[in-house]
């Protein structure tokens, strides 16, 4: 019988502590991700002990909790599935398949090399050579949300580096799981392995005629004008049913889940419907599920029972996911002729294991690959390569780097300029018409000239780990072009062009001074104290 | 360990045949609520048998759907606290006292005299007092959010008659909750009884600890502008923080989340913070995890095991039941001064027991206070009573009696009317402001004449069960009514008044005329086709 009592109790405990050390891994200057594994991990034997740990987790709540975890992880992987976008990699597909491919295959056959060494003391006499694959596969991972995190939260998606780094995370991203899954299906043992061979004609199966069949939601969606029940439901039963099809075809669910989230429809109105189901699902498994899949993920690390010689096994582990990812990354980023400084600073970025690792990690001890103590070790490992992204970022390609790349893409955007340029500052968009009619009124005086509206609105408060936010950011955005253009179209003849210019920042008054210095103008409107 | 691929199968049948029950209910006339049971039951051992449902629902995977169900049910426990609203009482106190007193106090009587003469051969030695007194609060509960469903579903929650069921429900729904919050009390035994006594100050803390913390909440939401992830965990960890403390003090986790749910802040920016927290846990808690609730309520009826007397119990049951509540509710608004149709038709109205009853009673079960015979009994009790709302309301209290109750409210809402009356049809906001002026122009050929704007949108499609869906619509309408205030204030002069008029409506062009014809006018502008 369940223990209702003792699975509230951990709902809440597990959710204090994955927002408390979440909150306090952002006043650190990292992700919350990392608060949240330390979380789960000090849930686990390795903090707690056997003292409160078998009050708070006794061994019937376990499987409950890994319940809700799974849950959770599905509606995880399916929200990464949805968020891959192929427009991602649009104009930089040579890059990035070639540094993905570098910076995937080093770090996979170092691993495999530091799996042999291995092998003896910690593999399954059967699994042998899964063990060897999968190791090499789990050193290989980058963790696409954590990634996307870093670099809106540096302002950085906008700049061509944080531009590639996502088409390079997008491609590893599939690269990853599809490895992952052949490792995994080699591993399966005993009865029901020949169901692997079913893996190909579900696969097809999911692009020929479920991908189409996804696609006749969208006119429906724009029928109702918004997400219905019914349509959410559909997605949900398609989302669980091709994560039981991969669980029962002896893979993994998440690929099922993953899978069904990448062949959802793009463009158009799909974005939308993609949107509000993202805004439905994220919050709740994000903030509710997915804590409790770190925490179950937590309670098979201990570190306590580590050895001597854990530690030279950690440094090769350590040595072998950096070395092979940093290395990897950045030659082939060099062979490919991107710039010393921006290779560096992609190879830094890509090293950022997160999540991702962590639920890779999980299936392999689930599947029996892994044992405890490379398990723990394995995990260390994501905490640290996701731990140093920032500061070692901040070495590589300092700050001032990224205001200049973004001055520099605001120049190449805004153009040459040979008229008179009048750059009209807008802090308060209610504000917008009158401040563009002073614009105006003071380009008029002039024989040729050209308007600028320049609104940079801060930066919509904190935002969830998953999930890229990108696609809520992209909806506000288009909001505020949308007035700013009606501000300009009342002002624009055809004398006078007008361009208007928005971005969110993360410190508005700071970076108004940075864009109107690259926007080059001639003259600059605006109230003389910028509104609060 | 987790056998997660027999959980997702689950998930997917379960959802799949809740939403194709519930469909199915739709079309036959039923609230979905209806045939969610159903499927419950369904599932169970009383359609599957042992030879399905061993498969689908082995031993080991109830604890962990059973998780999920409980997840479930404290977010839905939630939601029903926080749709309580104290004005849906205002101005009706006197009444909706009266009758909840009466359509409660009667059941209850009459199930404990039931109870006495089952007491024997169903209660356990030990909890004979709890028995009976649960058997006469299960008797008396009303569902507030089918309730509600059934109004809106008619255009009834407008018209005197839904506002004064839905009055009497929320006052049936706090003293339905506080009476089995007081038998489970009685009901719990052995060791940490004694806790029970903490529950008074839990109360008082939550009252005034709690309550006014709560409050805060709001002018962070007004400064995020959104429903940040900071203040969506703050709202989980109070929701499940309470749950488990009633579950500690040996009362129940449902209670908690009701009261935490109820103690949210209302009014002003409040309502639009209780309106994003529904959006986010709504269709997640409803779409996902209730139908879990309703399979885990299933799995326990056993309707293949009842003997020749259990008809004789069951008939009992239903007597009580139903009688019981009809006469209550109906001879207590009768005494209130209640017109006689009226009254009939309230009392069928809260005779309405669906999901409310259904939690009732797995609680009953899980405190071992009902045994499995009359817990499957009860539940029938609850879908019939539910399934004959629908048809003994269309007896008693015809379609044509509403629309007249519709037609008299919006007169009344109009006023009389001493001047020239022109009416402006507006089947398309777009074209509110040409339609205002040609209104105002067609006055102005009077003396002394008014206006007024009437729109009458469609329904939003289809609503969830759960969550009164009156937040959603509230919020549409007012935006709604500022642009059509808008075109008033346009048009509006001194010597023209200007009234605005909308409301949802299932068929627009059949109201309109209804509409048209109850408001009177001299004079109707207006396209002469409507707009599809």
């Amino acid at each position: 019988m369940l223990r209702v009592d003792i699975l509230l109790l951990d709902l809440v405990v597990v959710l204090a502590l994955a927002r408390l050390l979440g909150y306090g891994a952002r006043l650190v200057g990292q992700p919350p991700v990392v608060g949240e594994i330390v979380a789960g991990i000090a849930l686990g034997p390795s903090l707690l002990g056997d003292v409160i740990g078998r009050d708070l987790f006794p061994e019937d709540i376990l499987s409950p909790l890994k319940a809700l975890a799974d849950v959770g992880l599905v509606l995880f992987m399916f929200v990464v599935g949805l968020e891959l976008d192929q427009r991602l990699v649009k104009g930089k597909g040579r890059v990035a398949a070639g540094v993905s491919v570098g910076s995937t295959a080093l770090p996979f056959v170092l691993g495999c090399g530091l799996a042999l060494l291995l092998v003896d003391d910690h593999a399954p006499e059967d699994k042998k050579l899964a063990f060897v694959l999968f190791l090499g596969a789990a050193m290989s991972a980058t963790a696409f949300p954590v990634l996307a995190r870093i670099l809106t939260d540096r302002n950085m998606h906008r700049t061509r580096l944080g531009g590639l780094a996502l088409a390079c995370a997008a491609v590893i991203d599939v690269l990853a799981w599809t490895v992952l899954a052949a490792v995994v299906a080699i591993a399966g043992s005993g009865e029901g392995q020949w169901k692997i061979v079913l893996v190909v004609p579900f696969g097809l199966l999911m692009i020929f005629v479920v991908r189409p069949l996804l696609r006749r939601l969208v006119p429906s969606y724009e029928r109702a004008g918004r997400l219905t029940p019914n349509l959410l439901s559909l997605v949900l039963l398609g989302m669980f049913g091709a994560a039981w099809t991969t669980e029962y075809l002896q893979v993994h669910f998440i690929f099922g889940a993953f899978l069904f989230g990448a062949l959802m429809p793009r463009g158009g109105a799909a974005e939308k419907l993609n949107h509000e189901i993202l805004e439905r699902l994220e919050q709740l498994a994000v903030l509710l599920l997915l804590p409790m899949f770190f925490v179950v993920a937590g309670l098979s690390v201990d570190l306590t029972t580590l050895e001597a010689s854990s530690v030279w096994t950690l440094l090769g582990i350590l040595v072998v996911a950096i070395v092979g990812k940093l290395a990897g990354a950045y030659v082939s980023a060099r062979f490919l002729g991107v710039p010393r400084k921006e290779s560096a600073g992609l190879a830094t970025l890509i090293n950022t294991r997160g999540l991702t690792e962590i639920v890779i990690l999980s299936v392999g001890l689930q599947k029996g690959v892994l044992d405890t103590e490379l398990y723990s070790l394995m995990v260390v490992m994501a905490l640290v390569t996701t731990a140093m992204t920032g500061p070692l970022l901040n070495l590589v390609y300092p700050r001032e780097q990224v205001a200049r790349d973004l001055a520099e893409a605001e120049r190449a955007a805004l153009g040459e300029h040979l008229v008179h340029r009048v750059a009209v500052v807008i802090p308060d968009l209610g504000h917008a018409d009158a401040l563009a009619t002073a614009g105006a009124a003071a380009a008029a005086e002039h024989d040729s000239a050209e308007l600028v509206l320049v609104h940079l609105p801060r930066y919509p408060g904190e935002r969830l780990e998953v999930g890229l936010g990108l696609s809520e950011e992209l909806a506000e955005l288009t909001s505020i072009l949308g007035r700013l253009e009606s501000a300009a179209a009342r002002v624009r003849t055809p004398r006078l062009p007008v361009q208007v210019h928005t971005r969110f920042s993360a410190d508005p008054e700071g970076e108004l001074d940075a864009f109107v210095s690259a926007a080059e103008p001639d003259e600059v409107v605006g109230p003389l104290i910028p509104s609060p």
